[in-house]
């Protein structure tokens, strides 16, 4: 006999996460394709060299990679956003462009596991790409709206920045050498607090002065509308123009849009990687701030210069999907709680009446009733068992006149109570009126 | 510059492909979901020997399989049976019995590629485990009715046989010691024909007779019922009993649910493997018989005696997703026909109304209708390609008139005409009445 067991940072998903998963995913992939955006996948296997680069570096170690039987060094992908710029690089000419694509799907690192973290986890990123423009800026932060408003996410604010209005503070300031680690330091504000941030940039930069300004760069200050914030940091920007007009445009189309009132001109949003260079922004729960951010992105102005000379500036984000189902179940959703194996089972009261109960399930079906059908005669108290392990909030039960005058008894599971005497398009009414 | 080249064996897919993939899964789920079929998933890298057994064996060489960074030995998975057997037998004690469930997911083998075969391919599987009926028979098979109706595929038949009843044929005629080898020579007869299997079956038995028999037994008869097929099956094989009554249940059940006609008693179908033991089914699409099987399986005893003493029997089925695919490709169906990228385009005449366009895009989404923008004010031709490139077939356009009155020009971009003086309500009636 075999153990059977699963890897270390690896898990199986039972039903009633998978069932709570794939409503997400189905709940994203709507939003997304109500604003024409378009599905694409790639292999989850590419050559090593074609995802890590000539280099390798860091994610090195973490990757999954061999030899496989060919001779060939193949690595699972550790993003989506890697294989993204490889495709737009090999189907370049057969694409309309813009681009605006989404992927939702697993990646493999193998880091070592702790709590929250996995080797096996899912991404979902949405990007538009070959455009660089404010009205792309805002239909990405617009769909992020609408795709936390379709899982009925009411109480989310999205921190947005300019990274580009960042650098030319750093660089007015005499900074820009050093604005790679400045930006890892700032980056983990929300993490370290801002003493041990100020301390962090006093030793990298040697300067009080320098830590100081940049401090009072990314605070944010209380009371300020954006656009006074925007100013003030236009100036202390020496006036910067270009990314103060951007973000201008952003913040008048979103208000515009009726949805200003999610987002926050915050200064500290970073990004960390130097990938970025236009607006970025970061999505925290309200009522789940510590968990971090459950949607962050921004504006790059080059994705796949490492396999093509073609230029395509893009903007983009990604979904922590597992860290948004983990807050999903925190705060007890309703998309949590409505997550059954199917609306309604039928129980087994007599083998010989199988057929019966197949043809009312099929009717049930054609109406939308997700219907199961208990397969054999065993007691009716492992069947009511059975509803219970399935989160099934009804069943059907038929005695002899039932069947005679072609009617059933429906019980409400949770309640305990019975309808009798109904029609199909009775029970039909039952169950979908209370959903 | 590194080449942004794939592995062999692996693909890409492109938004066209990849929105009918997604459409024809999320059916499949829904009709699924319908039967109170839960899905799960497990994961994508498991322990080898989990995997292969302790020996290994003829897969081996097809497996991707490697050394990770702790020195394990693990393998990608080459099917969705053996990680579900795996998975029932880490979990048996918070299943609900039977169990439903469904999977649709990824495997991978290194066979060398050829056509229509790929080193990376989906699996999509569902099964009933923890019961051996007729009603759970019944209830696979019905679903496999249900999905392809759902897409769209009206002239399929599924051939179904016993294998009980053709094991108990050989042992009644003593050829029971070569089943193994006489199923997978059977098993070829659509691709080799009977000539062929005749020949082979003299070979393996050594006996004119017996090769006679065999083939005898297999052979449909022109003009002979189910029933009368089924009482000389059972003749043949000694007046074989249990099998049979299976077996004519399953049909009375077909026939009380009016689909029976869909089905066909076939002795041919063995399914060569040695794993099934109860009923065994292939379907054909009629005009796409040379394909193949796009939907097969059967029933097991015992799911997962690998990994647990538990006794499993089951029942189930597997759809060849990528084989489908290329049948409603071939078939010209209206799920191919039907893939666009979104239902309308607002076309960009003057980036100072992107406000305008915006909500317009948002008032259409409200009402279930999927509206892309065009994000900048490009050449109205290429605005024209863009639409032709993502196969959109409205385009939405304002005069200075409409902005003023609320209104707009709906185009069909098929037929090249305009609408002028629609309020977004009857835009959304014009493009969902012609869906």
């Amino acid at each position: 006999m075999i153990q059977p067991k699963v890897l270390k940072g690896f898990r199986d998903s039972l039903p009633s996460q998978e069932i709570i998963k794939k409503q997400v995913i189905a709940t994203l992939e709507k939003v997304f394709s109500s604003h024409g955006f378009v599905p694409i996948d790639t292999p989850v296997l590419e050559y090593t060299e074609v995802l890590l680069g000539k280099g390798g570096g860091e994610t090195d170690k973490q990757i999954f990679h061999f030899e496989d039987n060919g001779g060939r060094d193949v690595a699972l992908r550790f993003d989506l956003t890697v294989p993204f710029a490889r495709f737009m690089a090999t189907h370049l000419h057969k694409l309309p462009l813009p681009f605006k694509r989404f992927h939702i799907a697993k990646v493999w690192r193998g880091e070592n596991p702790q709590k929250g973290r996995f080797r096996e986890f899912y991404q979902c990123d949405f990007d538009i790409v070959g455009i660089d423009s404010a009205s792309a800026d805002v239909e990405i932060l617009l769909m992020m709206y609408n795709a936390l408003t379709a899982l009925k996410l009411e109480r989310f604010t999205i921190h947005i920045a300019h990274r580009g209005l960042l650098n030319a503070f750093l660089e007015h300031i005499n900074c820009f050498d050093n604005s790679v680690e400045i930006l890892r330091i700032v980056d983990k504000i929300r993490k370290i607090g801002s003493k041990a941030v100020s301390v962090q940039l006093e030793q990298l930069t040697h300067s009080k002065e320098a830590a100081a300004a940049i401090l009072n760069f990314i605070t944010i200050v209380d009371g300020e509308t954006a656009e006074e914030t925007l100013k003030r940091l236009s100036l202390l920007a020496g006036g910067e123009k270009e990314y103060t007009e951007r973000m201008q445009s952003i913040l008048e189309m979103l208000t515009s849009l009726g949805i200003r009132d999610r987002f926050t001109l915050d200064p500290s949003i970073t990004r960390g990687l130097d990938y970025y260079t236009g607006v970025v922004y970061e999505t925290f729960l309200n009522d789940l701030v510590d968990i971090g951010s459950v949607c962050s992105g921004g504006r790059y102005n080059d994705l796949a210069s490492l396999y093509t000379k073609a230029e395509l500036p893009g903007v983009g984000s990604s979904i922590g999907l597992d860290r948004l189902l983990a807050a999903l179940e925190e705060l007890n959703s309703p998309l949590v709680q409505d997550a059954t194996a199917s609306d309604v089972v039928i129980l087994n009261q007599d083998e010989a009446l199988l057929p019966h109960y197949f043809k009312v399930a099929e009717a049930l079906r054609k109406e939308n009733v997700r219907c199961d059908v208990y397969l054999s005669q065993r007691k009716i108290g492992a069947q009511f068992k059975y509803a219970e392990q399935n989160d099934i909030p009804y069943a059907l039960l038929f005695t002899e006149e039932d069947i005679a005058l072609k009617q059933c008894t429906l019980r409400n599971l949770a309640t305990r109570t019975d309808v009798s005497g109904l029609t199909i398009a009775q029970v039909v009414e039952q169950i979908q009126g209370n959903n």
